[in-house]
């Protein structure tokens, strides 16, 4: 083991910031004692919890293993000692009072990374002891290990620059993941991690202690203050845990006569369980054999709590698949196609992963999540962070607002910096809006409306279609729908009032792309055909996908031909929409704009229409029948805006997003050119298609193999996810990899590498399957 | 002013929980005090600043209020007079390092309500000091006050109990506000407010003290700690600042030689100043003069910093009309009805209350929203703060999740508790996808779809419509407004490609309810006529709003008629969509319903369409061309679910929404009915409707007074906004008050109460200008 970790000390630290999390077991309870402050008693806390499992009756754990990944103070000061030490003695006290079958415990304690400073290096100590009589010998083990120990009584992130042992968040997680990872033997087993200081003290590198484990996310106990000022710093603790997105077990504290506890029982009822121990006998001589003996109780009931607080985790995890089947109703899905065993639970989030619950394996995997969640994923670790703290701060400061007539801090915010110019995307919602902006705007210069009181409607002589590319995509309501052309979405089956308003041109795609003249004279061509052979119809808008049309089935436009297409419009005054900004892509400018979906940073839904000054001067008047009657009562709700500022301040700013390339202060490119070369070169493959934080992979198919009810890719897509901790989603014949624009290249080219033996493997499996 | 106070408590006391709270003026800077933990320093930093403050050069403040509303230990501890003791002798220090002109300075200290173990009684102090010379004399006043004072050296909520002077939370803001307002003279006042222990200690009630101060939410000063351990309790007390809304203006600590500052400088950086305070002697017997001198720079800087974040905050409230004017485009808005100066500037929300800036007066006033939001204000202001810790959780915990084949426990939780009743509302997104449900299942019902992969519109034999009531709303998106009949918002000028596919009946209001068979025969006359005379066209939905008609004009439908309706259609086979479900009042259920707004507190979208198992099975089938192809990227999402479920059951539950009728199992009457009674008597009301959170009032208007464009309220609503803190909307000639299903009947009172004497003074105005 400690060969193992040598090497993986030295392997993390050299791949600097890949956040590739393990999987964290749920077959042994694992929890992770963090402190409101220091000196509140963890390392008691620790030991006492430890003595209780070991003593617990049948059936117990046969393995209780403790890890301080962080010592200071060292050798003087070792938690992983004090609870070597004691527990044993704790046990034989605890095992007297109970009874039970006569045990043997074997005991180690071992500290692997001491810093330079360190003096006297510490051995590795090992223990056994037996317990009762003699009949029906219970073997139990209890494994102690400190990680990195530091001599200075100081935080570790004084300590590691001290002595000169820094060590990277990466190579702690790395550790404590194979350390929750370890199987024992055959019984049961526990884990107990202890923090170091308070929940938000530095570790080494400076990180906190609740950012530093959140990969793992395993359940707190959190360890209160009894003193005077104690609920304040408990319940502030207790609040900073939630804000990392952790779940607190229990909580636990000394009583110091000041009825904290009774306070925090109250305050926390229906949350968190409370347990209250005796005080702690403050003479330094006290070998707190007596305090043990009085808290046994509290140790034994703080044991009873978490391991009820497991169960529970764990049967709740595993009923999810069957209760998501009987009660929900997702979108895109046929849910006969959806095996209950392929549903997937998902735990919680770390930045660009999933933690994915394997029902079989009782497992919380990391999974890579390669769909970006219908791209609206767009945050590393730290800005998820920075993102909860802003939504609670926004839910606490706002709540809800109303739009109209008001203003407030984060709507105003967003709106200046979206008006600086911003990354990405579409809204349904914000769609409907755009085409009735254009549409307005294309009646006041055509001077088609002239009383506002008057409907033309009813003469039946005015109708007014869309100009959009073949393949597009805008959302799902009717409105965004009519302004595509025909597909699978747009049936009768699925929308019955669907009658496509639009005429819809082939756009060329880059592997076709040709001259420009011939892109003129064909956007030409059609829009004067269609103008002289339908009277009473006005092609009163351009709406567009910027160069990638995604659920029509990721394919590159020209972005030539989208340009000339702008150009032509905006010289027959008709308004033109961009559904999903890429301005600089193609280099013109829209009427309209509609953006939703990353801009939040996917924590929550706002959809943003953004339009020039002459779009709104034509809804202006003295009267209210002209103003813009569409609104949503969310329009503008303060925790979508907060998100936004927080979301596009973060990705375009170089000190937040290592993606930004400083020198033309756009996305660098994420996908590995050789790896997007070599896939488009293997045999199956049609065209791969890698631009910013896609990479989409197109399989040759033909007949029902191709297409959007397509299930061709789906023994694929299943290999990704059960062995490769991919979660990809097929479109049809197509496969794609999405990231968010602060993923780091490292992690694209890993999950880029896994995709290539998969394909490979794949054709063939699939040749032999059916060709 | 003793007098004043003392009768408020009483006033206040007898009141209970009527969270009236009062303007903030930021014509004076007035910040919080608040503590990482007990025993860091609070009342040194106090008195620093406020010595700091006094002794800066002109233009400072001539006066300096300083307030300790809770004070334990005393009279042995007295941090006002604390206070009043150093600043004097603090300031002369100053003075003769920095000169300037001489200087007189009156100070006053004084306790308003000690206990009644409190001896001996304070007095109160006064004195006049002068500094420097003679020419030029400077008038300053330094005015300290403790407002609650027990014996006992504990927290405030044991001394309240322990020494028989209990105090509620609407005592001490009702004083703290009145402290707020009051004015001292001409020049410019600061005001320094000291809490007790640290930010989540609990006050007299046991409130704690970052939720008791939040209604003004005073901008804070956060005495971070510099002991072992203080970088953590620095972070977790400022992350609970945020959690309660709180802007913290900066954090000053003491070196203890840790480097705490240096950590948290780097990591508060962009974010709130840091200032650091030189070692505080421990020697008791120290009178901390030397110390006061050497901290005198920190304080300055400290007392700058604070200035500076005050009048930023100032000057960005004031710029926001204007900027508002020129970035936003606010919905059902038309911008030149709307004078800059009418704009509403939201700078937070407390439960009920927007708190709005008032430009003119340089004032924050708390309005009653009486839109509720566009019934989407659900959170009392408890309810307000658990939605915050909870969006701060689920950020973390998950980020964005993506839905289809996916599970996750706030969606599975959501659905499980919204499958087992739950009270209210709409969405247009909800509505599209509930149409698309119906017709499915009408379309299977009737054998209309044989074969999935033909497209039968093409043939143009059958055409969906949907039965619905004239004056109903379902939305803003092309789908939902098709489904509802002519209307304002349904013009060419707003919407062009509505047709308004359904057929609409005129539904009879309550005051015009007659027998059932008529009903009956008029439903059963429409369809039949309607199918005889249309023969590819089917009626292949029913959609209604429950009851009340919301957006139409606050209309009550005769819940007779609409339960007939549903009967009828039943018997026919066509599928019945309630948007907003209110099942219980109608005694009949839908096959599909729709809900949003409310359901998450209001705090985030979130839109759910449930639906019976017949109509998901219309769904089933090995293809996926047959599911439901419309969905959205935020299907589902974690932060809406989570809000949702903690929303859903705060609202049923007895414990926490004090107007559920416990006998009933439903919302008591909110609306006192002799004060409706009353303001439906008077001469220019047509009609008063009262249920549940809505009371709305039609006044008799005709030609172009009446309808949606009418400005005719528009007068009232002035004044209820600027003179009776409510923040209405007019609909029309309709006027409303909603309130959130937790709010108070006393509050609904107070705000009704306002109601009737506007309305008088209205109708006269009224009749003297137009009629």
């Amino acid at each position: 083991m400690l060969r193992l970790l040598r090497h993986a000390r030295r392997h993390s630290t050299s791949s600097s910031s890949s956040a590739a999390a393990a999987a964290v077991p749920l077959t042994s309870p694992a929890f992770a004692v963090f402190g409101a402050n220091t000196g509140v008693g963890k390392t008691l806390v620790s030991a006492g919890l430890v003595a209780s499992l070991l003593a617990s009756p049948s059936p117990s754990p046969s393995t209780v293993a403790y890890l301080k990944p962080l010592q200071t103070g060292f050798p003087d000061d070792s938690d992983a000692r004090f609870v070597f030490d004691r527990a044993p003695a704790l046990l034989r006290r605890l095992r007297l009072a109970g009874g039970g079958a006569s045990t043997r415990l074997v005991a180690s304690n071992h500290t692997l990374f001491p810093s330079p400073a360190v003096d006297p290096l510490p051995e590795r100590q090992d223990t056994v002891v037996n317990y009762g009589g003699e009949e029906g010998v219970e073997e139990k083990a209890l494994v102690c290990r400190t990680v990195y120990a530091w001599r200075e009584p100081v935080s570790p992130h004084l300590a590691a620059e001290r002595e000169g042992m820094p060590v990277e968040d990466e190579e702690v997680r790395w550790l404590v993941d194979r350390w929750l990872a370890e199987e024992d033997g055959g019984g049961e087993v526990w884990k107990v991690l202890e923090t170091a200081g308070g929940v938000a003290s530095p570790g080494p590198s400076g990180t906190l202690q609740c950012d530093l484990y959140r990969s793992s996310r395993l359940p707190a106990v959190l360890v209160g203050d009894g003193r005077l000022g104690g609920i304040s710093s408990t319940l502030s603790a207790y609040e900073t845990l939630l804000l990392r997105g952790y779940d607190v077990g229990s909580v636990i504290l000394e009583d110091r006569g000041l009825s904290n506890d009774r306070f925090l029982l109250s305050y926390l009822r229906k949350r968190v369980p409370v347990h209250v121990l005796p005080p702690i006998p403050e003479d330094p001589k006290d070998d707190l054999t007596d305090w043990f003996s009085e808290s046994s109780s509290a140790f034994s009931s703080l044991k009873d709590s978490l391991q009820s607080f497991h169960s529970r985790r764990v049967q709740r995890l595993n009923s999810m698949q069957r209760k998501s089947k009987y009660l929900l109703w997702w979108p895109f899905t046929q849910h006969d196609l959806v095996p209950v065993d392929s549903v997937t639970v998902i735990d919680s989030r770390f930045g660009e992963n999933f933690s994915a619950y394997k029902v079989k394996d009782k497992t919380i995997v990391p999974q890579f999540d390669a769909c970006a969640s219908w791209w609206t994923q767009g945050p590393d670790s730290n800005l998820q962070i920075e993102l909860a703290r802003d939504m609670g701060y926004a839910a606490a400061r706002y709540g809800h607002v109303m739009f109209p007539e008001n203003v407030h801090e984060p709507a105003l915010r967003c709106a200046e910096l979206l008006l600086g110019g911003v990354g990405k995307d579409n809204g349904s919602t914000a769609i409907e809006i755009a085409l009735k902006m254009a549409f307005r705007k294309y009646a006041c210069d055509h001077g088609i409306i002239v009383d506002s009181e008057k409907d033309i409607r009813s003469e039946g002589s005015v109708h007014f279609k869309v100009l959009a590319l073949n393949g597009s995509y805008h959302g799902d309501t009717l409105g965004a729908m009519e302004a595509q052309a025909p597909s699978a979405y747009t049936s009768f089956l699925q929308q019955p009032w669907y009658s496509g308003r639009g005429l819809f041109l082939d756009p060329p795609t880059v592997d076709t792309s040709s001259a420009a003249n011939v892109y003129v004279s064909y956007i030409s061509h059609q829009l004067s055909q269609y103008a002289m052979s339908n009277n009473s119809e006005h092609i009163a808008a351009l709406i567009i996908e910027p160069v990638i049309q995604g659920a029509g089935g990721m394919h590159l436009i020209d972005p030539l031909f989208q340009r000339l297409l702008v150009k032509e419009c905006k010289n027959r005054k008709i308004p033109v929409i961009f559904d999903e900004s890429a301005s600089e892509l193609l280099g013109c400018f829209p009427d309209i704009s509609c953006y939703a979906k990353l801009m939040t940073g996917g924590i929550v839904p706002l959809a943003a229409t953004l339009a020039t000054e002459p779009i709104f001067e034509a809804f202006r008047s003295d009267s209210k029948l002209t103003a813009l009657l569409h609104g949503h009562s969310y329009t503008a709700h303060p925790m979508g805006c907060t998100a936004a500022v927080k979301a596009i301040q973060w990705y375009k700013d170089p000190s937040t997003n290592s993606n930004i390339d400083l020198d033309r202060m756009k996305l660098k490119e994420l996908w590995d050119s050789a790896l997007v070369n070599h896939l488009s070169s293997l045999p199956n493959v049609k065209r791969v298609v890698s631009l910013g934080t896609l990479c989409a992979i197109e399989l040759k198919a033909e007949g029902s193999d191709a297409g959007y009810a397509s299930l061709y890719a789906s023994s694929l897509i299943r290999q990704l996810r059960e062995e490769d901790n991919i979660y990809a989603r097929p479109l049809g014949n197509v496969i794609y990899l999405m990231c968010g624009p602060c993923t780091t290249q490292d992690i694209c080219t890993r999950q880029l590498a896994k995709l290539r033996p998969r394909y490979v493997s794949f054709f063939y499996t699939y040749c032999v399957c059916y060709g």
